[in-house]
Parts: C-alpha cells; structure tokens; sequence
C-alpha cells in the first residue's frame, strides 16, 4: 500500500513535469499555420512558397476541402483504438494518447513543418498526431497489465520520436506509399510493443495474464467497439489522400475486407475453439486485422474482390495466431503479448504491406489512370518505374523492423 | 453437446462456402467504377451515356458531394440497427450484415449498374447495400432466438434477392418516393420476418421467448444505441436525395419526430404497465417507430407539426402494439416475434406509408417550389399528376406485402 | 406505491398536454425557412432582404456549407451530455431534452426568426435548440435524483425561456462573443441548476445523495461518453462560426485542452485520493471541463500552448472543487449538486469567461489577420475598440448570473 501511494505520486509528478515541459516547448515553439489569415502573411513566413515539404508531396497531405470531417473522422480513428482493452485499462490508455498527442505534434512539427524557428501547426498536424497516437496504443496493447503507467509514459516519448524517424524515412525520403499505416502504424506498433514486451519478461506474471486474456474485453465493451471501427476506420483509410470528390476505393475497399474478415472468423472460430462460445471480442479483433491489411493496399486495389480475399485471409490469420503462435512466442521467445497485438496488428500488417508490394510491381499507367498520381506520385512523374517503385516498398519493411528492434531495445 | 459441434461445424463450412462464392462472383463481376478515372474511360465502357438507370434518376441516385460523409451516414444507419438486439447477438447480427452487404453489392449491381458483363460499382451502391442489410437485420430480429446462423445465412441468401426486386419494382418501375426506406426497408423487414417466424412456429418455445423478450437488452446497450440512432439516422434520412446545400427537411421531420416519439412513451408507458419502470430498450424502440414512420414523408412534410404528430402518433401504437397486438399474434395467428418487429417497424412503416401517400395526394407545385423536382420527379416533368403518384405510393404497400408473404413463405 | 402510481400518471398527463401544446403552436407559427425553395419566395415573406437579424450578424449564424455535418454535430453535442449521468437517468435525460428542443425551437424562433407571424425554421434552428437542450440538461445534473420527471419538466419550461432572454441579451443586445457557449451553455446551465437546487434543498437526503455519488457512473458508460465528448465537441466547438475552408483554431484548441485536462486528472487524483484507484468518470469529469473553458476562447486563442494551460488548469480544479468546494455548498449554503455541475460546467465556465475577457482585450487587427472579423464583427468594424469589447465580454457574467439568481429563484 507504502509501495502503491509512493508509484501514484510517482505517476502524478512525471505528468506534472511532462505537461509543463510540453506547455513551455508549445509556448517557444508551436503557432497556427496562418495559411487561412492573409493578415498574418509576413515576408518572414513566406506563405506563398514552398512550406511544408510534406505538405507539398501530394501522397502526403493534400488540403481536404472539409476540415471538421477530417478532424472527426481522425479522432474516430483514434477512439476506435481506445476502445478496444476493456474499460478497466481505458483511463490509462487515455493518458497515453493525451501524451502522445501533443508530443507528437511537437517531433512531427519539427520533422515535417519547422521553418524560422516555428512549428506552423494545422487541422492536418492534428491527424497526423492522432496517427502516432495510435502506434503507441497499439504497443501499450502487448505490455499492458506489466507495465506501470510511469514506464508507459517513457516509453511514449521514445516510441513518437522513432514513429516519426521512420515515417520520415519512408514516406519523405524513400517516397513509398502507405497512406492507411500498414507499415508506419500497424507493423511499427505491434513490433515495437513486442520488443518492449521481450525486455520486460517477467516469468512469475505468466499466469496472472492468462486470467487477463479470457476476461480482457466485455462483451458490451467490444461491441461498442467494433461499431466505432465500423463506422470511423473506412472513411479515415482514405481522409489522408483522396480528394473529396473522387471515388473513395479506400473507403469501400476497406468496408468490404472488414465485411470478409468478420465472415472468416465465423469460418475459423468453430474449427478451434471446441466450446464454441463465440466472443465478439474474436469479432472485433477480426474486423482489426481487416482494416490493418488494408492499410498499404487499400487505395491501390482495383477490384473490389482483391479486398474481399485480403480481408477474408486476415480474419483467418488472426485467431490461428492467437491459438498457435501467441503461446510459441511465450514459451520459447520470452515475449508476452497481453492483447495480441501480434497477431492483430503486426502479422496483418506485413500481409497488407507483402500485398502493396505485389500490387506495385503490377502497377501500370492504363490500369490506374489519373489516379495513378495519387497512389503512386513517383511512377505518374516517371522518375521512377513501377517495379523499382515496388522495390522501395519492400525495402521499408525491414527499415521498419529494423529501427523497432533497436528503438524497442532501448526503450525496454 | 456433439450436435452442437456438428452444427458450429455447418456454420463455418457455410461462411466458407458462401464467402468463396462472393469472392469468385466478384472476381468476375464487380469493378470500380471508373467514372473518377478518365484514363479508364474506354468506348466499351461508354462513361458519358446514361450508364446507370438508378442513377440517372434524380430521385434516386444524386451524386453527392460529399462521398466521406454519405459512406459515414450509411455505416451509422446500418448500425444503429446491429445495437437493437442487445450484445449477446450482435455477434450474429454482424455475421448477417456483412454477409448481406456483400451479396446486395452483388444483387443490386445485376439490377441497376450491370453493362457489358460487368457490375460498376461506387460510394452508392456500398449505401444502398446498408439499406439491404438494413432490412434484413429487421427480419432477423423477428426469428432472433429461433433460429441458428445457417437458417439466417440461408434466410439472407433469399431476402437480399427479395429486397432488390420488389425495391426495383417500387421505386424504378412504379416510380414510387420512399427515401428513407418506410415501405422498401421497415415494412418489408418486418412483414418478412413475420413471415419466416409463422413458417418456423414452434409452440412448445413460447415460453423461453418470453423470458428473451424480458432481458433482451441490457439499459447500457440500449441507451448506447438510442444515442447512434439519434446521431446518424436523421443525417442519413436525406443523405440519398436532397443536394447538401439545400435545407435538410428530412433531418429536421425526422428529429422531431424522435423528439415527439419520445414523449409519446412516457405519456404511454405508465398507463400500460403497473410497475412502472420505464426501461430504455422502451424509449430506444419508439425512438426506431419514430424514424420509421418518416421514412417515406420526411421530405414531403412541408411543416414542422405534421412530423411531431407522426411522431407522437407512432410513439404511441408502438408500446400499444406491445400490450395488445404482440400477443394476439402469436396466440391466434403463430407469429412470435421475439423483439417485437411488427410494433417497431412494421406498423410505424405501414402509418408512414399511408401518411406519404396522402401528402402525396395533396402536392401542389405552389406548396413545394423546386423542391418538388426532388421529390416526385414524376409530377415536377408532368407525366403524372399529384393524385395519380399518389395511387402509385398506395398501390407500392399491397405489391410489398405481396412480395413478401410470398417470398416469406418460401425462405420459411 | 398508490403515490407511485398517481405520481407516474401526472407526469403521463404532463409529458401528454405538453405535447399537444406543441404541437398547436408549431401548427400556428412555425413553417420551414423558404430559403432553398424559390417557389415560395412570394412578396410578404421577402425571402431576398435581411429576414432574420440574428442569421445577418455574421458571428451567430452564418451558412453551412454541410447542413448534415452541422446537423450531426448538433446532436453529437447533445448527445455527449446525455450520456453523462448514467445509464440509469438517460431515459429521464432523454425526455427533459426531447422537450427542451421542441420548445427552444419555439422560443429562439420568436426571438431571433419571427416573421409576419411565422417562424422560418432551418437547420441552425436546431442547431441551437440542441445548445439550449445542453444547457437544461447541465441543470438537470443539479438535481437529478431529487426532482421528479414532473419537476424537471416544469423547470426545462421555464429554463429554455430564460436561456433565450439571456442568449439574446448576450448576443444580439451586446454584442458578446460564445460561439463555444463558456458563458450561456456551461455558466448558465450550472448556477441555474444550483439555485434550484438550492430552492429544493432536503436535508435528510443528504446521505441517499452520497450513496449516489459513488456509482452513479459505471465504468464502461463513462467510457464511451467520453469518447463521445473526444469525437464530437471539438469539431462542434467552431461548427456554428467559422467557414469550413478556414483552419479550425477552434477545434484544435478543444482538441488540446481535452489532452491537457486529461494529463491534469492523473497529476491531481493520486494526492486528493488515498485509494487511488482513478475511476473513468473523474476522467470524463476533466474533459468535461476542458471543453467548457474553451468554450468562449476557443477561437480566440492564437496560439496553441494557451489551449493546454487552459485545459491543465480545468482540469485541475474541477477534482479540487470536488474534493473541497461542494462539501462546503452543501453544508453552508445548502445546495446539493448531485453530479458536481458546479465543478465540471459552472468554474470552467467562468474561468473560460475570464480568459476570454483577457484575450479580448489584448486583441489586435495585426494578430488575428482576417480572421477578426469572424471572433469580433464589432471591433473588426471599427464600432468598438478591444478593451470595450472586452468590457462588454466581462460585463455578460454578471448579467447572466444575476438573470440566473432571478429565474433558478422563481423555478425552485
């Protein structure tokens, strides 16, 4: 109870120090972009030329024509996360993301938008925390329950440093597409939790985690959950980079991979589970692995049963992780994954980016037409081909890995 | 113990069967729409001609403006029906929505976007497939208890095929208004489940139905979803036909008519039952009889009073339906109706359709301006005079409930 | 339970009468605004001059370009409120607003769109009914628990006529600006709640009221209203000011004092509770002030770090008021505030007051650009300089807690 009292404090002081650290940073650093404020347009800042190097790519951040959808369909996407570890761990879990929220403002305003000595913050910055924000729920997924609010904390300000580093990487300089965060978000999360997972192994905590697996999620709390991933993650896979008026592909191809992966859990479930109680948290972690692999491709398939097959393999993979590879992982990794984040997140991940690659290496200009240039900017202005653009693709894979292995060392 | 196994079996093998299927009849059939991509464009396609019947239309199809938000509203529409039936079967609810999804996209396309072998479909299609399975989840919570997965899988396969016709009959051929779904969505979704659950009567479970009927859904479940219904249906009730920057008076009938029904269950309830414990499934279901009964008269009302009277109105036989009808049909005509489909949906779509028909008849072009262009083409252009699309509206409910008895029997 | 019979009927008749009152006066005054209907447009209702003053002044209600976002936005707003107080008193809740929105179309219709004997009602009629509903239901959180439905019904009649007299005081008269509603929805709503409170004060419930502290939120309730409240009151916070294609400051700002606020929680819980064990609902109490000291500064704010020390500060004495102000207002002045509206609404409210106040007065045409004429016509105009705006922003706390005094006196 000593022990208790003293960790809480611990807890309320580092947010004390945290929230005043990032307060003062704000104050020295952050302003409204002044795009929309001519009056504020000073020779100094310059509004007319180039800006934002990220903004300016047009895989990036293209101007929505509706910023109040934009902002609500990322704060959706962030909830849909929240939502998904039971009530009981949803206090903590909001913590996280206040954090790494305005944390990651900061690092992506110095990455992407820093010029004179300012952050020029907009409704876009706000998305692309909230993208970050989600990485790190996503890792928070895979040690929660063995690590302390304080430690979860540190290991914030670590892991929005390296999301960063490496959408940076990726995106900016490597120039590969991955508008939905299969690689950045989903891949990068769920290995970076796993890496901080393996360096805290505690064997005498087995037990207790398995008590947390069956009772983790009630079931009116995952419904409600499903509904928001339902209704939030299909409009936002393409907020980021289809213009309003075109056909959202991204949109539909995620609603339908979401429609195949509830199916495909309906399809494996029986077959492993010999009570056959299906939880709708087995729902919910299928319609997760649905939207995950569709993250990379989703705006590059052409066909709508492309994202049927690619759902309905994700819904499958994701309980035989659950049953087969989950306990392997514990037992001769030492990595203990109290969500199942790796079989959520991280194997639909690399399925969605292997499934990008493949459909950037067939990517021709007759095929995509004018969209061409949104998916893929590099091949429309024929810098490069589409099979050295899928090159770089697959590159980023163990870029991506790479960097976790080492960021999760550290932070562990 | 074994028979349940061995039918947990079927109903994977059936997901499977059902979901290969999809994913081949797709494989062959469904496209994207290349209106979007003019690089696509090619002479077989013919972008520029009247492509789509549906679509051309105007009360049916308008491109809107906005294909984030419409997706947004037609995900919420569709879920606002999952949250009806309590947690314990959203589960099988969202296994029957997704299944009905993807074979309305299929169903639909062969109806109103089939050209050259191939089905085209766009953000709308994905909308008019959450009307389907709109309508199917209404009849599924007619059998909701009864029946297991496969017979609901099976009972989908027919409906959706139902759906589609008789929604081709009434609003391409007969030229009927009915946007918001009274009498192709809430009556037809009732009245086919009615059918089914005669066909599949089962006297000796009566009384576990009404054990169901008492704790069918948990307050929490059923506030959360009173609370998506009011948030997404009175958007989505004029999502399909009103151009964004015209004055939503579908929204607005429907919120006071939400409003209104409201206040109809607190004048009803004490009177009805001697305990008194207004329960929030009780408010959650008149909220439903509400938008039901604006369905097809929610853009006709011209005044703010007529949607708060048939508001009130269906407020008030919901609960009514409950105490006297609900009974008499299962005792005299073997109807069990295990969440009360018939009170929710059935009659307030059935009052909805009366009610348009006779505002129907009353349509001058002096009342309705050039609104009247949205909602009866068919009299703005001349062809019909007011009281003529009126006989159309009256004649749609004899030619639904037709369909159905017969389409019911044969899925029962 | 004779009393509790005749008690529930009264409050039948009441909920009966009321609607049918309604009904008749919308049925004489109230038709749909003629706006987007040409053919309406007949020389008395002289739809092209300046019909409705409060629509012309561009800081109340400028046109949406998205009628249906705005729409949702509304009642995401009203809807974050509701789910505040339980899954037990939603259905109470959801009465008193169902009422109070009917009723503040008619009353802010006869204040800000009455024409030739008619009111032109529109979608920011609703819009600002559902503010006006917010605000009763902030009252009714006062008093929840010892006030009858009959009561509440009552005191909504005559909240929702002095929230108008106030909002019309405030905005039309003085020229005040609340877009986010700090002053008439949070300030209002809470202190008029505590004087009925007061008026109503029963001594021996005080422990009842305790006992109902402790578990009048659970868990999972509490979770998913404050994911309400993170989705939809930023966007809402600017839905009713600013064009959609300018940057929404507002958002942003709501955005980063509901982060802040939430860090806040986790700093003071650990020191003001020895059992430590942060409930979700203190969570959601600290978004709750968050958003309601952003209110009035919202789009004032300029630069993003005032927003976090806003919302740490909110978030900081909202827990305080907790723990040491509403034992004091229960035992020395005899108010009891069953849901601590004082902690949560009425001191983030006036903080959001006093800080608006101060940025107004330090406001320059060379810092806010173009984007003054939207936070203050009056001084963009040159009518007024920013110290005597700023007099007149201050000046509106006294008047509307004087009116307050008046009215919650007369309701109690």
């Amino acid at each position: 109870s000593m022990h208790a009292a003293s960790s809480r404090l611990k807890v309320s002081g580092m947010c004390f120090f945290l929230q005043i650290l990032t307060i003062l940073l704000f104050a020295v650093f952050v302003r409204y972009s002044p795009d929309t404020s001519p009056g504020l347009c000073s020779p100094q800042i310059n509004c007319s030329s180039k800006r934002n190097p990220g903004s300016d790519s047009r895989f990036r951040h293209p101007r929505s024509r509706d910023v109040h959808l934009q902002t609500l369909m990322g704060f959706g996407f962030l909830l849909a996360f929240l939502s998904r570890y039971g009530a009981g761990s949803v206090a903590v879990n909001l913590l996280v993301a206040a954090f790494a929220i305005q944390w990651a403002v900061l690092i992506q305003g110095f990455f992407y938008s820093f010029l004179n000595g300012k952050i020029y913050m907009e409704a876009q910055s706000m998305v692309s925390a909230d993208f970050c924000a989600g990485a790190t729920l996503i890792s928070v997924g895979a040690v929660l329950g063995r690590v302390n609010p304080l430690q979860m904390l540190l290991m914030t300000l670590l892991e929005v440093i390296l999301f960063t580093v490496n959408e940076y990487l990726l995106l900016s300089l490597m120039g590969v597409s991955d508008s939905g965060g299969s690689l950045t978000v989903h891949t990068f999360g769920a290995y970076f939790g796993l890496m901080v997972s393996r360096m805290l192994y505690q064997p005498h905590l087995d037990k207790r985690n398995q008590q947390r697996d069956t009772r983790h999620n009630p079931d009116v709390f995952a419904a409600v959950g499903t509904i928001y991933l339902w209704i939030f993650w299909p409009g936002f896979a393409s907020a980021t980079t289809v213009p309003a008026d075109a056909e959202p592909w991204a949109v539909l191809n995620t609603y339908l991979a979401l429609a195949a992966s509830t199916l495909a859990t309906f399809v494996i479930s029986p077959l492993l589970h010999e009570d056959g109680t299906l939880r709708m948290s087995q729902v919910q972690d299928a319609a997760v692995a649905g939207v995950a692999v569709m993250g990379m491709a989703g705006e590059m398939l052409l066909a709508p049963f492309g994202a049927l097959i690619a759902g309905f393999l994700a819904g499958l993979i994701s309980p035989l992780g659950f049953r087969f590879l989950t306990p392997v992982l514990r037992s001769k990794l030492n990595i203990q994954d109290t969500c199942g984040v790796h079989n959520v997140h991280g194997m639909p991940g690399i399925l969605g980016t292997l499934l990008g690659t493949l459909l950037t290496a067939l990517a021709t200009a007759d095929a995509y037409g004018n969209r061409l240039e949104l998916v893929f900017p590099h091949v429309a202005d024929g810098s490069r081909t589409a099979t050295y653009q899928a090159v770089w693709q697959l590159c980023a894979l163990p870029v991506t890995l790479l960097l976790v292995a080492l960021g999760g060392s550290i932070a562990g």
